[in-house]
């Protein structure tokens, strides 16, 4: 890579991936890649719009108006003009609330929240054009992938939140694409980006789970523009002896950074959730919707839910009290499933969780540890009060790259979380603007429509 | 404790550690603990001043000026007027740049920075009298530090730097102090800090070290002021199974987060520093100043310097190129210090690292690691042309707890910061009210004496 004059104490790992980050254009990234950009910024913006007047974004939005700041950048649906990282801090906040933006599946990573906030709010700031968005995406989401792929599981078992984490890298190189950074930069970027990383799975069913999305775009775009100006970071950030994977993981697997870098790419592993809770429940989910199909709620004596071991140990809870811990037992979502023949955001209420027949039915279903099934695969036994046994089996979750969510769930997901919010139509006219994105010379289009009032 | 009425889910750690954060008031507190948070006070203004042109604040200046804001809280020196993150970004910034702020020496925490930064922003925001800054600087130290000690060296040792850390949960709790915060607020306040809690010692030797400090400061404040506005985070952000002590550290010590809580005062144990370098280095430059007064550099054929071996691992560097690369090479210390007498920050400059006198001198200092010394001692044994042995020896460097920095040291310390930088009579001027800050109604004095061009 001859048009990078690096320093020689730069190591290949860290330079291999600063250089890819920095140098690839619009041009070579391959169409499909783009194609599921597309739809990861499509996702985004729309559990971010639904999820515009909940506590944790409105909190965050009071807060930063309190701040002040130049109008840079806007805040979804609210319209508000703020500073880049505080309008990447509040949209990031927004677009996780919700626990249905789109999952890494192997890394359980939700990339595009901290990415795409970075990258809108810069974006916005710098004029870019929809291709240099959407070249932005991609290559951050690789990014933040490949830096969740090489931290290991080991990272997320001791308890770290990858969104938090490999976030923030992926916001980082979404801002320094936008920005025009050089490779040198770009080292710098990722490393005042890395050492910025946090972000405690402790704080799973709290407001703070969503911040970590939020303080992983903000830290990231602040952390590529203090580059832009020549703040200078470690040469070795990510793999250096006391850098970010030796620092935060018991286990990383440095390889996994470059292997493949620019050949294959991870966005082809990335998931758009059709239920509005964690991906481990979506099978369970799945099966629990196809004995809908077979059997009524009052025949069930009980139901066995047989699942992987850390889809217990992530929604394990029997009795959940609010709707935000609803999403976190397998039970309640299962039941709810079942009853209402979805689970979208609105299923997920506190009012739901006390529901009389979801509470029966809840408490009929035992999910079950099987170390034999994947972390998206489920199979559901329903033992009925005649003495039949119905088997659902899920090898695949929908909404998981074996069994992808079309464009059309897509497009009624979005209308489902965009038009009670901004108004009837409105869900349907972003799907056109982001499915002609590569066309846009502005993003201004893009930024209207999210706005409330239109 | 009965003014808590906490969720039976809090645990006493986090619990116990929140009550004492929130409801301590300035009258609680001893006057010997009060008089050592003045000197703190003090000492940082300095370091923080002496530092106010050098490039990384003045990149994070130029960043927060580009950044906008409301103007809640000053930039030391500049005296520009932005929100409170971002003041607290940038004077945190500068406090750490010249490696020369205190040190809480049983954890290698530099807390002062992260608290004092986040401190003054709230306190100038909110009115705050001189007793309010006081007490939150006592408080915010007493957490910051038992938070460091609960982690153990086990963290430290890990690679991450203390000071981005436990720092983030000191300026916190002086942000909740001034903002008055309730003791669930603070629990909310502590959760938020933990998770945003980073910083990796990779980047020691780089700007983004003393962006640790700054990062410290702008996201502890962050989080009291969203705890202050309802945000919400886990009951047990620190000690529980996924919280920021199993997370971060394979040895917690939980029970030093609570053990004789506002009986005993860690603020005693923290040493203000006589040269412009890690707290490592001290006792070597201490020998080394010892050895001057009893024989002439051409008379030295070579010198052994035994220290711990921590200090090696931090200060092994044996042929800097930089003024700030020199603050991590002990030999480059001692032979300046050797030559100059002094080893303030004029001495750590790119000129001097190149001066043959220096690098003579600096090449025939051997650095040996001697597990039996505590690290805050050295063994000086030089051997002369003559034949003749020299030896110093420092069981316990000055500005350490056994040593301390008395307080015409500091005077002088603060007078050699801030002259250069304010003008002749500042520094002294600038001691003369913080040691009166605990009669002042306002913190205006305080913050126009820090002002360039008065």
């Amino acid at each position: 890579m001859p048009e990078a004059p690096f320093d020689v104490r730069t190591s290949p790992a860290t330079r291999t991936l600063a250089t890819f980050a920095a140098s690839t254009r619009y041009a070579d990234i391959p169409g499909p890649v783009i194609r599921e950009s597309k739809r990861c910024v499509l996702d985004y913006v729309a559990v971010a719009i639904g999820a515009a007047d909940e506590q944790a974004p409105c909190i965050a939005l009071d807060q930063v108006r309190d701040l002040g700041g130049r109008p840079q950048a806007s805040v979804l649906v609210h319209g508000d003009r703020t500073s880049i990282p505080q309008a990447a801090l509040v949209n990031g906040v927004m677009s996780h609330v919700f626990d249905f933006d789109d999952t890494h599946i192997p890394t359980v990573l939700h990339a595009t929240g901290p990415i795409a906030s970075a990258g809108l709010a810069v974006a916005e700031a710098r004029g870019a054009t929809g291709r240099g968005l959407l070249a932005a995406h991609a290559i951050a989401f690789e990014v933040s992938a490949r830096v969740a792929l090489a931290l290991s599981h080991a990272h997320y078992e001791a308890g770290w939140h990858m969104t938090g984490t490999a976030g923030t890298l992926g916001a980082a190189t979404a801002a320094a694409q936008l920005l025009g950074l050089s490779p040198e930069q770009m080292v710098n970027a990722l490393g005042i980006a890395a050492t910025q990383a946090g972000g405690h799975r402790e704080q799973f069913g709290t407001m703070t789970k969503s911040f970590h999305s939020g303080r992983a775009a903000s830290s990231g775009s602040l952390a590529s523009l203090l580059a832009e100006r020549g703040y200078g970071a470690a040469p070795d950030s990510l793999e250096g002896r006391r850098g970010m994977f030796h620092v935060m993981s018991s286990r990383t697997e440095v390889e996994r950074l470059t292997d493949g870098l620019g050949e294959e790419w991870e966005v082809f592993r990335n998931g758009l959730k059709p239920y509005a809770c964690g991906v481990v429940s979506h099978a369970g989910i799945d099966a629990m919707r196809d004995l809908r199909g077979q059997v009524r709620e009052s025949e069930i004596a009980e139901i066995e839910l047989r699942v992987h071991p850390l889809v217990l140990e992530l929604t394990a809870k029997p009795a959940p009290v609010t709707g935000l811990e609803g999403k976190f037992s397998i039970a309640f979502a299962g039941a709810i499933a079942f009853l209402d023949g979805s689970a979208g955001e609105r299923q997920f209420t506190d009012a739901n969780v006390r529901r009389p027949d979801v509470v029966s039915l809840r408490d009929r279903i035992t999910p079950v540890a099987d170390e034999s099934l994947s972390n998206v695969a489920a199979v559901a036994t329903a033992r009925l009060h005649d003495g039949r046994r119905l088997v659902s089996e899920v090898p695949a979750a929908s909404g998981t790259p074996a069994n992808p969510l079309t464009d059309e769930d897509l497009a009624a997901k979005v209308i489902d979380l965009v038009d009670p919010v901004l108004g009837r139509g409105v869900g349907e006219r972003l799907c056109a603007v982001i499915n002609r994105l590569d066309e846009l010379d502005s993003l201004a289009p893009l930024l209207e429509l999210t706005k409330r009032g239109h």
